[in-house]
């Protein structure tokens, strides 16, 4: 068998090392490439080049930022008395796409898993801490995720904030708007059973 | 709703113009990309600055080539008298990593498709008389794609190199190996009936 030239097989090879990018999406993408317009070529590689300088953490709330703080935390808008504790920026952006939310956040860099080795030293717990002192908040919502992980996480914090903030909230878990209850999984249907709330009329 | 920091969100958007990428996935492999190590991102980035440089097209077959002259036409091990037709590059590497034909290609760089606009004018068919001619081929298979335009493209081409070689031949049509009949759909089942062979003793 005969391989690509060189530096296309190069191209492929790192490719593939994306998530979910087999070695057939990649050798696809690759031809992509080399037919695709130099200019929409060059600007794609300048920004996978651009991004690990350019991106760091806000000082704040270790959210992604290019400046010392993010533009949330720059947003003299947001009402400081309300922090929202998430995994990952990700997260946070999923969040702020749902519109709902109009306070701080602060990312916490992971969940506790004794399996990736990841203790509550790894996680950004006395910034938290210090920031829930200094902002003055009055609650504090648990927004890891609904995993193994995600949930010890929330109770660990549960834990270590209790008496530095009067509210402490989990968000809630129950089914998916849209999603048919036929199909939900039993534990989501025994936490949206415990989770209800009254209809108001 | 708050967008993310623009070197960020020019990495998604430059994602998200790759096929099958869509802005859920491009998000997801640029927030891989930020955490992914520096030399990792370095040598992604660099690979698709280069491709479009470093890679033209052979002289000869018209594959992917860094010389003049592609790989499989710079060995004097390949036989030259059977001529292989292919739409695209990626069509020859997937021939040539099946392993069966030692011959020699040629890439059209497409199939005739009056929706696109794609004539013979357009397809490297002049090349390809002077080369059946100069390399004294004996047979030419047509292996473009079993769909419309291909097929379009491989009757034309029947008709084109008439005189020119003693043999045309088609590549077979019919159950791809491993597949169940049940699921075979109408068209594959009648051309495998129709291009069914002797069983030798």
């Amino acid at each position: 068998m005969l391989g690509y030239a060189a530096p296309l097989q190069r191209l492929i090879d790192e490719l593939s090392k994306l998530p979910g990018i087999g070695p057939k999406s990649a050798q696809r993408l690759a031809f992509y490439l080399l037919n695709a317009e130099e200019a929409d070529v060059a600007a794609l590689g300048e920004a996978i080049l651009q991004i690990k300088s350019e991106i760091g953490r806000c000082q704040e709330c270790f959210n992604y930022a290019t400046e010392q703080l993010c533009p949330i935390c720059q947003d003299p808008t947001r009402d400081c008395t309300v922090l929202c504790i998430v995994e990952q920026p990700s997260d946070l952006m999923a969040l702020e796409r749902a519109g709902e939310f109009r306070g701080l956040y602060h990312v916490l860099g992971g969940a506790l898993s004794p399996v990736e080795g990841l203790g509550p030293g790894d996680l950004n717990i006395s910034q938290l801490r210090r920031r829930i002192q200094e902002l003055g908040c009055q609650e504090v919502i648990l927004a890891t995720s609904p995993t193994v992980e995600g949930d010890a996480t929330a109770e660990f914090l549960r834990g270590e904030l209790a008496g530095l903030v009067e509210r402490i909230t989990r968000i809630a878990l129950g089914l998916p708007v849209g999603g048919d209850l036929d199909y939900a999984d039993q534990v989501t249907l025994a936490r949206s059973l415990r989770g209800r709330t009254l209809m108001e009329e």
